[in-house]
Order: C-alpha cells, then structure tokens, then sequence
C-alpha cells in the first residue's frame, strides 16, 4: 500500500475501514441529524423522524449513481456534482429534501486527499441545500478494476403535492433557471484539453432554495402554477423537453433566440458540431408554468444566483402530441429529436 | 457495438436507455407501487405513501454498494445480494422495508442477457421479502474502465422502535440465525476453483419474514426482547460483534462449539488458515435477547427456512468492556480481535 493512498482494506469492513470512516468521512459531513440514529453512530442506516409531517405527505426516493471522469473539473469535483444531482432530483419532483446517502467505490491507489476533498466537497453542498447525509457505505477495488472514483447518492424528501414530468398542459409556459450546456461542454472543453478562452466551468448547484419559493405559488383557483418540472441532465433539455412532451401528451415550442447560452457554449458546439440541446446541465431545472405567471415566476428565479439567467424560453401547445419543435429567429422550425444518448461520455 | 451486449447509449440517457430500460428493467421488477409516483412513471424519484404511519414512527434510511466478482456465483447472483444486502440492513434496525432504490453500473460488451438475469433476481428476491423496487439509474462505462457490473440500492423502511447494534447489556444471550461463513467460503471456492466435494452456496436471503415476528416480542414489563441487531457481512462475525461490544460497553463471550458451521466451511478454514469468524455473510443475522427468552426466539426463527440451524452461541457479560471472548472446547479462551478486514476481498 503507498501510503496517502486509498488501499483495499480501507473498504473491506475492518479496523482500517472504521478508521477511514472516523478521519475522513465522519469529519467532513454535517452531523445534524434526522432522527434518533444519525451518521456517527455508524449504524446498520439511519432514521428520519416522521412527527412534523402530515397525513397527505408522500416520501420521495430517488437514486444517482455518478461516474463522471476525471473526478476533478472546472470548478469542482464529483462530490458537488452527486450531492447536487440528488437533491435536483427531489427537487423537480416538488419535494423538500430530507436526507441522503452517500455510497463510494475507490480504486487501490486513489489518493487519500482528493478522497477527503471529495467527501468534503459533497458534505459543503448538500449542506447548502440544508440537507444531512445520514449514511453511507465505502467500498474498494483493485487499481486494475475500476480506473475513478464512483459516488452513489440517493435522496429521501417529501412533499404534499408531486411535481410530475407529466403535468404540462396546452397553454403553459416554459421556463429555463439558466444558461444551457455549461456543464457537459466545461467537463469536455477540460477532458480533450481544449482552451476556449474562457472561464467556463461546470454549472453543477443544489437547486432546492432555488425552486423551494415556487412550490408554494398558486393560481387564484388554488391549483399550483408550477405544473411539471425536470433538470436537463444526460440528453440536455432535448431529451428533457421530449420526455415531459410525450409524457403529458403536448407539443413544446421553444424559440431558439430566447434560450440562454454562454457564448463558450456557442462557440464549441459550432467548432464541434455538437446540438448544446443535447449536452448535459447540472445545475439547472426546465419548469412548466400556467400561462399569466411566467413573470411572476422569473422575477422570483432571477433573485437567487443560481436563477439570475433564467428566462422564458417556450411554451405548450396541443398541436402535435408528443413532439419538441424549435422554432429560429427567421420563423424556420425543426424538430428537436431525443437524442440517442448524450453526446459526451460519462458526463455525470 | 456487439449484438446483445451493453453499449454506451445504454447509460446515456437517450432514446436507447429509454428502451433498455423498458424492455428490461421494468419487465423485471415488480410494479406494485407504494405511492401515487412509480417506478413505470421514469420520472425523476418515486413516492411512498405516509398515510399509514404513526406519528411515532420514524424512517430508516441504508444504503450499500456492491463489487463482488464474479456477478454470478453459487447459486445465484450479485442482484439477490444487492436486493438482500439492503433490506437486511433495514431489517437488523427493526425496520419494516418500504421500498427499494436500484442503480446499476455497467461496463460496455457485458451480456444484455446476463444484465436482465440480474435485474430479474433483484426484482424476485425484493418481491420475496414483499418490497417493492420503486426507482433507480442506469450508467455504462467503457470496457476499459470496470471490470464488472456494480449495483448499489438504497432501502427505506420504517419502525417505531429502532433496533441498535449498541443495545446489548450484560447477560443478554447472543444467537445466529444459522451457518456461519457460507457466503465468502462458496464465493472464494468458486473464484479459485477450489473443489471442496461439496455443495456450499452462498447464503444471500433476504431476512425481513425470518426477522418480522421477533420484533414484536416484549418482556412481562413491556420492552423489547431483541435488544441488538446487526448482519455480520464484511469482516463477518469477528467484525459485527466487535462492533456491537464496543458501542454496547459490554464483552461478549462466544462458546466455540456452539457456532453452527457447514463441514465444508470448517474445511476449507482450516486448509486455507482462514478464521470463518472473519468471513462475509449475506443470509444471517447476529442477535442479542433479552435472557430467559432465547429458547422462544430459537423456536420463532427455526420454523422459517432461513433460520433452521439458528442458534444459541454466547452470552453478554460485562467483565472486559468492548471486548469479544471465544472459549473452546476444553474450556481455554481467546480474543477475537477487530479483523483488519474481510481476508476475501470484494465479497460482496
């Protein structure tokens, strides 16, 4: 074992697992605690009191494995990337966070420091969203076996009123929290060695307090004004879009001269032929509004910083069902297919 | 891509994940759902119910990775692991499992075949135990990079009354539900191709039915018979028991001949100078009674297959604190220290 380095006992359950877990992981993750049985008791999982909640509330589970290479990019590492897709996760679907896990794979040889930043990093995030990681496993492998480091993540949250994928409806409004393709053309742009000239970096955040403010919103007949919700990950909003379109059983429009780009974002996928409607985000969510108050809405996003560019970018007709559709600044429209798959490999 | 393998596009959440997804993955898992969101819906998590649960009760959140190789072993594979793994951690807190979460991890080229094999014992062995598997995530990565499929799951579960691995008190009687070392021994022969003349399998079950019907035993005065719980996995039964004398403040004296162990185990230790007590189990429980109750429980967990050679293999005592004895035969005592870890690596 090369000492500072990640070595197989420190996964196989024993003495030197336990120590691992005492230095680094119980030391780097918040300790509030969610019930009775919390992290440090390094227990067999930990528990969430139910009292506070009410009789209609519903739990919601949701898991991300995360295999992004190299586990260090502009501006952060892994560990923001899974706590935040997580929390997103839960957060599209209307629910407060209440709780994650955190599961890691190391490969022999992997070094104790970036180890430690990893599981800080990912502590410092999912405490932003004010969200405890209650419990966790760690797992080694052989060098030979596994050429990163892997996180799991899943969340546990709760909410009286799901956010379904399925809830746009002829009429609504389609709304971005930001600047398109950040994260996928960043990770890229770093991994091929590419200098754009620019400070580009991964858009990876929590968006829980973000969107928290929205669910709470209602039209004067007291139905939400948010009526579906999705963070644009692997696909991009084209395979977001495509789902909530088919899902719902409507048309999205969007306009292709109002979706937000950083102008790095252009510039690649011009040089590279790559569609930015297809590259992953990491820190953004797509949300379906009732038409009267999509203003209301922007003005609420554009006071945090991670809303600051949102903007209307579409919106929902009933016209062909099922299908995506971009129309450009001349009035020419196209069809936005789902994609096959993310164009940039093992981007989250 | 070679026909029926997995590529790339299988994990890069487009159209040819979407199909994957449904043509496998939903296949195989059961579709009982446990809220108004499920796993048929994809959409970004999956809800359960609150409505049920008392104001007492309190949630319990697990979770495990798993990297055992090879994928398939006597007699089953790494997805009754990962789907026991889970709800046993759920089960030794005392905790009724609600659903399950599934990630997968998959190297391009495996089997597409051998993949849906996997899915579907996950998908049997949850269904077993009752839970249903309610969301998950799909990753490929390059050949090059993992040399096996990795599943992580997640479980929720619920209990008014927690069970601790720190409850033990002084002359507590400690009892396992059967065999010990079954699952490292078989999984370790396999590897090496070692041929003991036997049929050892691993042990992988899921615990909740067996375990279910001692949670709700209680003394004349009202408290629980089961005061602590633990499933010796990694680093086996040297390493659970240490872990519970240690948070318990209590030694825990072992009488050697009364630990249940297939011939083939006892075996192969000896040939190979391994000490079983240090070897992985994924089918047993480890559990501390409250005196006088030890021969009901004995007869509780014996009428269930997973429990027919249960039995009664040490006591509490509260002579050297945090420590764990193991008496032979003939009366002479040994500790049994912390293993360093698990002697067979990636067991689980």
């Amino acid at each position: 074992m090369k000492a500072g380095t990640i070595s197989l006992e420190h996964g196989a359950g024993g003495e030197v697992m336990q120590a691992l877990i005492g230095e680094i992981i119980l030391k780097n993750l918040s300790s509030k605690s969610a019930g009775s049985v919390g992290l440090e008791s390094l227990d067999d999982g930990s528990t969430v009191r139910l009292e506070a909640f009410g009789p209609n509330s519903e739990l919601v589970l949701t898991t991300d494995s995360h295999v992004i290479t190299p586990a260090f990019f502009p501006d952060t590492n892994i560990g923001r990337l899974a706590a935040a897709g997580t929390i997103n996760d839960l957060t599209v679907m209307g629910a407060k966070p209440l709780a994650l896990t955190c599961a890691v794979i190391v490969p022999e040889g992997f070094p104790l420091k970036d180890f430690e930043v990893i599981i800080k990093t990912l502590g410092d995030t999912a405490a932003e969203a004010g969200v405890p990681v209650i419990t966790g496993d760690t797992k080694t492998v052989e060098k030979s076996a596994l050429d990163s480091i892997i996180l799991n993540t899943a969340g546990l949250g709760i909410t009286d009123c799901p956010v379904r994928d399925s809830g746009l409806s002829p009429g609504n409004k389609i709304l971005v929290t930001g600047t398109i393709g950040d994260h996928g053309i960043s990770l890229m742009a770093h991994r091929e060695g590419f200098d754009f000239d620019t400070d580009l970096v991964s858009d990876s955040a929590p968006l829980w307090k973000l969107i928290e403010p929205l669910l709470k919103l209602r039209t004067p007949e007291g139905k939400p004004v948010i009526t579906a919700m999705k963070d644009p990950t692997r696909g991009g909003l084209a395979n977001a879009l495509n789902e909530m379109a088919a899902k719902s059983g409507v048309t999205v429009l969007l306009e292709e001269d109002r979706i937000p780009y950083k102008p790095a974002v252009t510039a690649a996928c011009e040089m590279l032929g790559l569609d930015p409607l297809e590259v992953a985000n990491e820190g953004k969510a797509v949300i379906g509004v009732k038409a009267g108050f999509e203003e209301e809405v922007l003005s609420i996003l554009r006071q945090h910083p991670y809303g600051r560019d949102a903007a209307l970018i579409g919106e929902v007709t009933s016209e062909n069902k099922g299908e995506v559709l971009l129309r450009n600044r001349f009035g020419g429209m196209r069809y936005v297919d789902v994609p096959a798959g993310d164009p940039i490999p093992r981007v989250c």
